[in-house]
């Protein structure tokens, strides 16, 4: 549709996940009316980033350099971890400050529909960091959905026999949600977990 | 929240039209995960697209030499020029393959709410190209909302008095769309656009 390049760029902004070819389009004439200069520091950042971010040699989570500032922080909770899909859910994790203990990403979970099963995911790594005895909790923070209860339930028959105490995050209603909203599922669970007052 | 660089990348992600801070996380970690080669490629394609693609001088489309593809088609007539505001609206126009003239792309529309007047907008340009007496018609295909229209009758108003056919977009239903949906303005439109069948 347009000179060749210009479309290859669409074709290329097309190719990230969530945008679609009109999005794709809006942005490349974004990028044909910005100042060159930025652009040139978009395109750098993208080279930087690929050659420079690794997956931390510990936990999975991205890191700069062979670990992670959260495994490189000498005042987080080694005998807590929290196990989760992927390294997006540690920072959101992050961000609630409630937690201090360290991460461990498995980089997806079990789901037989898109032929992923447990030798994929990063679980012999967490048997070998479990190994030592200094972790007292695991804490199974994958997603309450199919798959991330899937993937909890394998590691937790995994690890039952261990000396570790095993926990899951809470299910039920979102906070400022409304009752009246809420799915089936979710209300049920919130009724499972109520807690006396 | 994440290592320096990453957040970088999310929020350089986050200034592109139409990418929030989930879309911009997104895909700052879909880049994480896909090959250096793939990368590397949308890197130079950024820079490339800057530095190479530029605006037609005689319509103002996107272009990679001085005139665009469709300035430069000889089998394209002449006498007609397609006033539009902006390069993206060249290409839905092409994609309907019903127009066989030239363009020119006034580079905005006039808004006094965001600034925009007529000295802003390439139509000193549009003039120079129809003091030669060539042009017979010109369509005014600004968009069908405030300052599309504000822009098609000061236009209008301009090219009365030369001996130029000017005509307007047709406003109606769309193609395929329901009655019953369509607001009062549009469905208005339509009823002063009938056609006698």
């Amino acid at each position: 549709m347009y000179d060749g390049i210009v479309q290859e760029l669409i074709d290329e902004f097309g190719r990230l996940p969530g945008i679609g070819p009109k999005s794709a389009q809006r942005i490349a004439f974004h990028i044909l009316q910005t100042p060159s200069f930025d652009v040139k520091r978009l395109a750098e950042l993208l080279t930087e980033v690929r050659e420079r971010v690794r997956f931390c040699e510990i936990c999975g989570n991205v890191a700069e350099q062979e670990r992670c500032a959260i495994c490189r922080d000498p005042r987080r909770n080694p005998a807590l971890i929290c196990v989760v899909e992927d390294a997006k859910d540690v920072a959101a994790i992050e961000r609630t400050r409630e937690f201090r203990g360290l991460y461990h990403v498995l980089g997806g979970a079990i789901s037989p529909i898109a032929g992923v099963g447990p030798d994929d995911l990063r679980i012999a790594q967490l048997m070998t960091r479990l190994a030592d005895g200094t972790v007292q909790e695991v804490i199974l923070a994958t997603n309450p959905n199919l798959e991330g209860e899937a993937t909890a339930s394998y590691l937790s028959r995994l690890l039952v026999s261990m000396q570790i105490t095993l926990s899951r995050l809470a299910s039920g209603l979102p906070v400022g949600g409304d009752l009246e909203y809420a799915d089936e599922v979710t209300l049920g669970r919130a009724f499972e977990g109520r807690r006396v007052l």
